[in-house]
């Protein structure tokens, strides 16, 4: 088994590569600038781990692997825009630093990218890897649409929220272990057993992420501290808060998550309060 | 051969089929309100003769052909959030009766579609088909990303158009006709004239839509009339007319084009004017 040091350097040499082969042109600069934000790339150590579980030669899941980077930082370019995010590690978002109609153009371009990335493997796995990632992929976007409608929404369950992440965060994690396991040559009990560890750690993920938007310190966050309470994001702390909170509580937060708000700092620090408290 | 009218029947049969699987969730919706506004659907058609050019049996084409049409619809819903363009085939654009953020994942939803449609064909010439693809539909991103780097400049040759549209209708056109030839088993010269007539007939097509939308008839094209010049969007009409004017000419166009102008109607009709004349 390779270190996930080992693993992270193929990777960012990888990254590095597919941005040294991208044009000029206008467009493929916020393609650049957000891969070289860099980010844990959680997802194609994952992808190369797991096929690294089923063989020593993990060369052809190379590229597969920065497919699934890739999409991912065009699924934050795009969220970015819908959320209204100024932010990004630390750094102004695409839409934030050129405009929005150079993020929707280079994010598109980015999702295309992707695949020509991921056809770069062995032929044999080539039909049912693409299957695993377009239906991962079209997941990723029924979540965020989902996030969307939950915005405009008054009650929203601890349960549905569930729901939403699994296919916003989850779904992506388990197609990179699922994706490795193919290439690697698991079997198919082995690559759904990893898809659904993948579920799991997603969820996990995605509430901790929650946690950090609240509780995180800024400079390490690389966000915006409070963006969630801002944007009245149906969070778990929010969700789970609502659940617990008493008729007066509940009034607060209500009254919050109805913009009724003299400043934005204040009501970030009042409803960090009664997170506290709850 | 099969007829156009027989073709046309088969395409609009796929698409239908298509529309009725998408689930009930608000991403589908704009996707099947784009699709179900018609259009031409002039892409899987040559698709289709391509194919039906070369072999007989032409089913192996249907999916792929069907992908390049939902990936153009992808195109159009994007590209009318960037032109802030309020009609498309005589109805709301997706943006306008929803909102840019569900244009915008809608769109990244039916890209992902194109993908899941475009492999369902043979899997020997997937490889090859999916290389095709993904080259022309980053060319097409890289043609509008041109499109919109030219609103902002002042100096456009006809020579810099002309490649701009390459890039953004013809290279479709072209990898339609040049998927479809792949799947009959056209030999690679074939493939290669194809192409190079879509190129052409993709050149033509453009130049038609410029005139038309200046001269064409608003409820017979479906578009507001003149939008072009409403976005000071560099046409071969302009550019070429830029070319012919003399000094006088010359500076009511740019006065027109630096937006110095009374009403959008007068603009629409004093440059119109300038080009029947020119």
């Amino acid at each position: 088994m390779k270190s996930i040091e080992e693993l992270q350097l193929l990777i960012s040499e990888k990254i590095d590569g597919f941005c040294k082969e991208n044009g000029e042109q206008t467009i493929y600069q916020p393609i650049n600038y957000i891969l070289s934000l860099g980010g844990k790339r959680v997802r194609p150590a994952l992808c190369l781990m797991s096929a690294n579980l089923f063989s020593d030669e993990i060369d052809d899941a190379l590229y597969p692997a920065i497919a699934i980077e890739v999409f991912h930082n065009f699924s934050l370019m795009h969220d970015d825009i819908m959320d209204k995010a100024p932010i990004r590690r630390g750094l102004p978002t695409v839409h934030q630093k050129w405009n929005e109609n150079v993020a929707i153009l280079s994010g598109d371009a980015m999702l295309i990218q992707s695949y020509q990335l991921l056809m770069k493997t062995r032929p044999d796995v080539l039909p049912e890897i693409m299957r695993v990632f377009n239906q991962v992929a079209l997941e990723v976007c029924e979540g965020q649409q989902m996030d969307m409608d939950f915005e405009k929404r008054q009650n929203v369950s601890v349960l549905e929220y569930e729901d939403m992440i699994r296919l916003k965060t989850s779904v992506l994690l388990a197609g990179a272990l699922k994706i490795g396991a193919i290439i690697g040559g698991a079997d198919a009990n082995s690559q759904e057993e990893l898809f659904e560890f993948g579920i799991q750690l997603g969820l996990s993920f995605q509430l901790w992420d929650d946690y950090l938007d609240v509780f995180g310190d800024e400079k390490l966050i690389g966000k915006q501290q409070g963006g969630d309470i801002l944007s009245d994001k149906k969070t778990f702390l929010l969700l789970r808060s609502l659940e617990l909170a008493g008729i007066e509580d509940r009034g607060i937060i209500e009254n919050y998550t109805h913009n009724i708000t003299p400043s934005p700092a204040i009501k970030v620090a009042e409803m960090t309060a009664l997170y506290r408290k709850l």
